[in-house]
């Protein structure tokens, strides 16, 4: 990857001396972005730009340029694309837009220049997008036109859409977040996310990632990525609004929807998920500054009204506002005009103006061994914006020597507000909630942890499953008895027919939620009861067999699943179970194979984790149980490639144990034709 | 109130001519403000200021000014209040701190002010405020400088904090919101919010109000005011992390925490509650376009992701883009460069590049019957800022035209915002989340309604109902058989002794928890069963009596309680019972008495809702029975001014009928001394 945005030379495909064109503002933002290297003009019209000739094919170039950048209209695309293969060239970025994104016609034209690359060994990224940008090497290659070079810093960004990179490299440097790399990646039809994602991890000029995505490829090995490094990566994944969900056969593929699927996989793996550009700059924000080793702070406020909005947005982020000892407090104390102020965390320093005395205040708060890191709510204008700006410069002093993190929130107005941020080594925040909230996320950004211990020994019996599996019929789908059997098979109990009272459920292909329809009974006492519900149930369902089996009572239901996610691959699902799963939608998931702890860790994630425990007198389910039910049903699904969907619910869990009462399983559906 | 804000004649006790005196800023800030009325100077040091006498007692003055504002030490302040009272000065603004905000003692001072009120007939603002402005008369007294004048316009603000409320005054300021009135409640020892709320809803200048609040005097009062008004009320209420909830002796008391029932009883009078000042603002500015009349919006934008970002935006907010229609997309699409784009809503406008174009597009969308308001997202710079300027201006014409909002979203520099700002009649946003979520707001605050039919006409045995109130303890408890007749009285059916099965529970004080400590024993099938529990019971748990309740199966568990809240009055609460209610917290509030719908309205607004229409086959909780047991629970809070809290959990609800199975019940306390 890094031949894109080091390349010693630029071929432009697309200059030409015409009004309105496009390709001149690539050779414009190589200039404004100082790069250096020779920079051919290409155009299949010729001519001549700038004194310089415009060659009519990239063949003609006395050297092999390092990269080649495509603007011209996409029907031509395929054949410069050749001739870039031709000449030898093995990085192109293809801004040009007219293939998949319109439709099945011009994704023709796509699968063609996908094809033209790997003949020739060569990479390209796009097409439809706007290119790269690389702060170091002075590479710039959107078509847009960007006026001045972006401030040079440690984010490096990967964006699905132009125009919110664009947004995003222009908020950045407001804020005063400078930038190491960009990257719009557009149609993903030859490098994606991940690839690039890979390389800015290893980059040395990158600090942190922002992703800003609307489909992910490959989202197992993103999460892998983040996972494995110590950078911080902000995901902004939107797109949710039309996702198709298709038509789920199992609660679990009900439940865990695709979005639910990226939060959950994203926060497991460590990555900070947004979901809107003002969220990822407060988050990026929070990155910028040293980061907090915990969660208490001080706040320091010259307004009450302000200190209480900040103690509110602490206690809503989980942030912790930890007393300060007196002899932190006293000398501030003595200062007050009116000594009987009652000086706490958050401080509120009241009727005192005293700028010296503010970075006394601040030094004192950073040195404490129980702060993590300050807010400081600093409202000002007129005589006092010159020692403003002084304590501003100082703060940022402060919070390099402390190595601590010092969020300034400024209420000035719009002008001091631009000015404070030119001479601030710290980022500025307009709100003590923004504050909070990126510290709170920046700490957050430490907490990553290696996945150790994958799946779990217990006992399975591979081969048999296997077997089970095949039996599947012509939807993939397995008939109860054998989708039980299937679950005994991974070293989970199951139900059995073993004396009255006794249930009878109605199996068959067409009965999928079986107690909407009448096809579950409960509660039979005696064989009549039996026979009686079973010719009901012959006559009114018609289902291919009827399944008698114990009644379970006591327990918690809990519902147990798996599924295959297209990018994310296996899924593992728990909630609590029951009827009330789906409505109550209180599940978390994890991608399979779960790590030691994860299992614990998603049922301690539950919102009605207490029930678990065995809520007032009731018996509580065994959490050993509960974790060895997941972590086979992980098992099941990593290790059965054929395995497309799961789902026990209920399944019972008691002090003693836990049992599967019901069942769903479907094994991989055939291809679609054509794939 | 009006003599607050239209004063004829103002005085300023504490004008000074030592540096540092902060009176004189009040008297900067008149003139700054225009305001033309004579203006008094007032100190007990006396001296000249400006060339005119300060005044060492306001009883020395000609005049009785319509208004007098303190701004002395604390301590002196009662001296004065009493010279102004026997002056005959009827309106006060008492800005000096340094009374019940610091401690006890203090507090006596703000005690004997409000007594020296009442005596002379006279009311006052604060103290610990920073007074009160009226854009329409010219007054603006606050001790801080304010440098230029507000801008006019028909949002009047309350605020409990001085500094929050400048944060406001300036911010608004920033957006183009202009002010009519502005009032800093501070201690609100004799004004409090709803007496300046009732006057801003009257008040003709007024056309919306915004609240910042971190306490609520008499919340049921501004619950009234609001749902009466057509004005929109936004409430940014904070001060939620140190909430002291005391220890709560029933389940509807720990659910119903303060800040539940402020959040319910907002909402359900139609008020808007923000929790940030930026939200705040992002409500505001959509209250100050034409109201959308639905939740139907047209998106356009210049940038795809953007447009993929806006969708994503109204998903959340539940607001709809319906289709466009052919008639109106066909012109568009035939101006496209490339014709192949498929416009749709959101309208990507891709790469049309056409700023008449533009005002079309938007004026064609707004014509449109089923689009309630435009999203338009348009990024510029350059070359472009020019007709980008005019297309605003036009936007600005066209909303006026069409009575529909146009949220514009501009993607540009800092500096053309303001600029943006300056020219457009309509709010600026610089996110697409932020535009929809204004006009999901917005569209909200028209949706105010009278409660009608309050209570309900249910057989109700006051007079028993008292008589058995009046058996409670010292603590004000009753015993479990007395809240079951209470509730009996009132109309519901609770659990009797019939016949085996039966439970048996332990009664007694101490025994909160009965389930926790095995004071309940289901499912006793002879009386040999009952009288081994029983005796295992008087043993382990000592109760005072014991009671033996038939056992009811089938039906889905309810909690219906009712508490008083000391600022919104008595409450009503329903939820999803059983053990389940405190885990998984899905309640919902009401203020009773409740009018015809509410109980359904929180019924429909549970988040297990379908729970109780029979999911899955279950059978359903029958919905009249449950309204009745909820109106028949806000009968009993209303009626008994005796009744402090109770908390039915669970009542069994089967498609019959709804039977109390457990239930607490507390009188009022008896009040503490000193009251």
């Amino acid at each position: 990857m890094r031949g894109f945005f080091h390349p010693q030379s630029v071929a432009v495909v697309g200059v030409s001396p015409r009004a309105g064109n496009l390709g001149r503002n690539i050779v414009a933002n190589l200039e404004t972005f100082g790069f250096t290297g020779p920079v051919y003009y290409v155009s299949p019209r010729g001519g001549e730009y700038k004194g310089q000739t415009i060659h009519q094919d990239v063949r003609e170039l006395d050297q092999v340029p390092d990269l080649a950048v495509i603007l011209t209209p996409a029907a031509t695309v395929p054949e410069i694309l050749e001739s870039c293969g031709q000449k030898g060239i093995k990085r192109v970025v293809i801004e040009s837009g007219g293939f998949s994104e319109l439709d099945q016609g011009h994704g023709q034209l796509e699968a063609q220049i996908k094809d033209t690359a790997q003949r020739h060994g060569l990479r390209f990224i796009g097409p439809n997008c706007i290119g790269v940008i690389c702060a170091q090497s002075g590479l710039a290659v959107p078509f847009p036109m960007l006026g001045q070079a972006v401030p040079k810093g440690g984010l490096s960004l990967i964006c699905q859409s132009g125009g919110i990179g664009l947004t995003y490299l222009h908020r950045a440097a407001m804020e005063g977040l400078g930038i190491a790399k960009f990257a719009s990646v557009g149609n993903k039809a030859n490098v994606n996310e991940e690839d690039l994602l890979a390389y800015y991890l290893e980059d040395p000029d990158t600090q942190m990632v922002l992703l800003y995505l609307e489909s992910i490829v490959d989202g197992r090995r993103m999460c892998e990525l983040i996972r494995a490094s110590d950078k911080p990566v902000v995901v902004h994944k939107s797109n949710i609004a039309h996702l198709s969900h298709g038509i789920a056969q199992s609660h679990t593929a009900a439940l865990a929807n695709d979005d639910l699927v990226v939060e959950e996989a994203l926060a497991q793996c460590g990555a900070l998920r947004a979901h809107t550009v003002n969220d990822c700059l407060t988050i990026l924000k929070g990155l910028s500054m040293p980061r907090p080793k915990g969660r208490r702070l001080a706040v320091i406020s010259r307004s009450g009204g302000h200190a209480v909005v900040a103690a509110d947005a602490a206690f809503r982020e989980g942030m912790e506002l930890p007393p300060l000892p007196q002899s932190y407090l006293e000398p501030i104390q003595e200062a007050f005009r009116a000594s009987v102020i009652k000086l706490q965390n958050p401080l509120d320093l009241g009727d005192l103006f005293h700028f010296e005395l503010y970075v006394e205040i601040l030094r004192g708060a950073l040195a404490q061994d129980n702060v993590d890191g300050v807010v400081v709510v600093h409202g000002y204008r007129g005589p006092e914006v010159k020692p403003s700006r002084q304590f501003i410069s100082q703060a940022g002093d402060l919070a390099r020597q402390y190595d601590k993190p010092v969020a300034l929130v400024l209420l000035t107005t719009a002008e001091e507000m631009d000015q404070a941020r030119q001479i601030s080594s710290l980022p500025i925040f307009d709100a003590p909630e923004e504050a909070i909230k990126a510290l709170s996320m920046a700490q957050k950004a430490g907490g990553k942890k290696a996945k150790q211990g994958l799946g779990c020994a217990g006992a399975f019996d591979t081969a048999r499953a296997e077997r089970i599996l095949a039996t599947a019929g012509p939807d993939g789908g397995l008939e109860l008895p054998e989708a039980l059997h299937l679950i005994t098979a991974a070293g989970l109990a199951a139900a059995q027919a073993l004396g009255f009272p006794v249930s009878l459920k109605a199996v068959g292909a067409s009965l999928s939620h079986k107690s909407d329809q009448g096809g579950v009974v409960l509660n039979l006492g005696d064989a009549g009861a039996v026979e009686q519900a079973a010719a009901k149930m012959m006559k009114e369902l018609k289902p291919n067999r009827l399944v008698v089996m114990s009644m379970i009572s006591g327990g918690q239901e809990v519902i147990v699943g798996a599924k295959r996610d297209p990018s994310f691959g296996p899924v593992v699902l728990v909630g609590l179970g029951g009827v009330t799963a789906e409505v109550l939608k209180d599940v978390r998931l994890g991608l399979a194979p779960l790590a030691d702890g994860e299992a614990g860790a998603m049922l301690d994630g539950l919102k009605g984790a207490a029930l678990l425990k065995g809520f007032r007198g009731r018996p509580p389910a065994s959490r050993p149980a509960l974790v060895a039910a997941v972590m086979q049903v992980s098992n099941l699904i990593s290790r059965l490639p054929q395995l497309w969907e799961l789902d026990i619910n209920p399944l019972l869990v008691g002090p003693g144990g836990a049992m599967a009462v019901d069942a769903r399983v479907s094994a991989r559906p055939p291809k679609p034709r054509g794939h």
